[in-house]
């Protein structure tokens, strides 16, 4: 897996230069600290990386989406600060969340700004056609929306374990696989290709965005707490959705379902009860179906991108596809 | 003035029925609700406007700008939201702000998708130009970015009564000015003016823009309770940063500075200081100050449009630019 991390920090470069160019010039200064506080923490780069890489499999380069893969990775970092906000998570990548270091105004603010500043960088793309900058903005819009609709609905979700899998998977599509998706869509669209080729590209960052989400929610509850940097079934604690959730609750009657219930909705749940919990995620095969179901959607991105010609750039899309699942962390 | 308001109304109309379509489709039903709430409590309507009368100022029709004209009264209803949230106001346009009718994370995320369905719906703009579209996105996306950085300065002058003139002039542009500016500019852009007439209107919206805060700020001190629906004086009381106060402080100096210095910060001030505070600015010439800049404005917003053909549309503007500083509330 070295291989994927170490082209993810290359193509990363590139990308952190281009936002710290755009955001270097936000007044006033606390707005622009907070703005490009998140970006300096650190993350994966895996949104932006995905569409320069998106780009080049399409006969493109990445010079062509660099402001596309950096205005996403700016609607990435928007969407947590204000989460952050809305769940109040104190922690983000390591390091205080941005309403932590300043305000909740300052957030909320800083976010909007990333907002904005990310449509003006793809309208603002260099030596772009102008009917490829009009498709990605659309496309970018339409994941907005699916973001903040998926975020609407996980709130609407919280404490209601009556939510089905389908409503589940519909929600996780919004607030994950949609900006994913986004990402590769618009890779392609910046580098020229036709709707057949788009269709496919969006396809497969769908499909590794609704593995990369269901795979989290699985090291959650299969890892060791060393690997994790967390204790082990966190999610299980604090009574989080999981596809593995809704599938057991679906699965199990009687005292089973009940206990679990309970379990999920005690607000001081103790280690023993998580492991009871996780004995009911695998006598129900809840676990191996998350696990099933995230070994489909990777074989189905990989399906979707066949029609696309050898390069290192499509190699590189199947190595991510596989990374996403195979991942400790 | 019934004359504007009834033209006002008339436009309003149709975008109005832009906005309730765009939003209709919102899930789940508690964002799509909140994210409505404020176009249907009402509001002037003057930003749309201006938009839909620029692009047949310029030649173009209403139709070609419909699209933009709705998603800049979404943009302004984005940031009334939070702003709202930021200042915890909680009354907006006569009924309870968003966040408290819902919570702060759904108004957070109200405003969000207002401001993704905005961009969204300049992107899909039926049978417009693309290089237009870009164009008038590129102005939304540029007056986003000034809003976020007018609102933070504007918290950040928040009991700092060394602010300047000139400091304070920036922040009341980016905050109130360039949206204005950009609603007359896209119009123009949407209906296929070319540059120096782009120009024109900016710089019409930019100055009626700037007439109007100083007339909300002016009104503030020189009308009866019963016109404007609060006491007089009010933003004296909360110690808020006006023009008025900006250039009292700068042209006082010793007892009268300490004092006028005092009562801004007093947390309990009373009605017989704020109207000693009127005094003060009467005494500095800063009301008179303030009207005058109003009016050089107007004029200067009009001058600027002289360069546009005669028309209905060209008269309405004028129109409008004199109903800024002639209303009363």
């Amino acid at each position: 897996m070295s291989d994927v991390t170490d082209v993810l920090k290359q193509y990363s470069a590139d990308v952190i230069k281009t936002i710290e160019k755009n955001l270097g010039v936000i007044e006033p200064q606390n707005l622009q600290d907070a703005s490009i506080y998140l970006t300096k923490a650190g993350g994966k780069m895996l949104r932006p990386a995905l569409t320069l890489i998106s780009s080049e499999a399409v006969g493109g380069n990445k010079e062509d989406a660099l402001e596309t893969a950096a205005a996403i990775e700016l609607i990435h970092t928007f969407s947590l600060i204000h989460d952050d906000i809305m769940d109040d998570d104190d922690m983000r990548r390591g390091m205080p969340s941005v309403h932590k270091v300043w305000d909740e105004p300052l957030a909320i603010l800083a976010g909007d700004t990333l907002f904005s500043k990310a449509f003006e960088m793809i309208i603002l793309s260099k030596d772009a056609h102008p009917t490829r900058v009009a498709n990605a903005l659309a496309t970018v819009a339409d994941a907005c929306v699916k973001i903040c609709e998926g975020q609407a609905s996980d709130m609407s979700f919280e404490g209601n374990f009556d939510v089905n899998e389908a409503e589940y998977s519909e929600m996780i599509y919004k607030k994950t696989g949609a900006l994913i998706a986004a990402a590769t869509k618009a890779g392609a669209i910046m580098g020229g290709a036709d709707d057949e080729v788009v269709t496919a590209l969006y396809e497969y960052g769908r499909m590794i965005g609704i593995a990369f989400q269901i795979q989290d929610d699985y090291l959650d509850v299969i890892s060791d707490e060393k690997d994790l940097g967390k204790p082990v079934g966190s999610d299980i604690a604090k009574g989080k959705m999981t596809l593995m959730v809704v599938k057991a609750l679906a699965e199990s009657e009687g005292e089973d379902h009940e206990r679990l219930l309970e379990i999920l909705k005690d607000e001081n749940c103790s280690q023993d009860m998580v492991d009871e919990a996780i004995d009911l995620f695998n006598k129900y095969g809840s676990i191996e179906y998350a696990h099933n179901l995230a070994l489909e959607n990777v074989a189905g991105a990989k399906e979707a991108i066949a029609i696309l010609p050898d390069s290192d750039a499509k190699d590189m899309l199947i190595a991510l596809a596989d990374f996403v699942i195979d991942r400790s962390s």
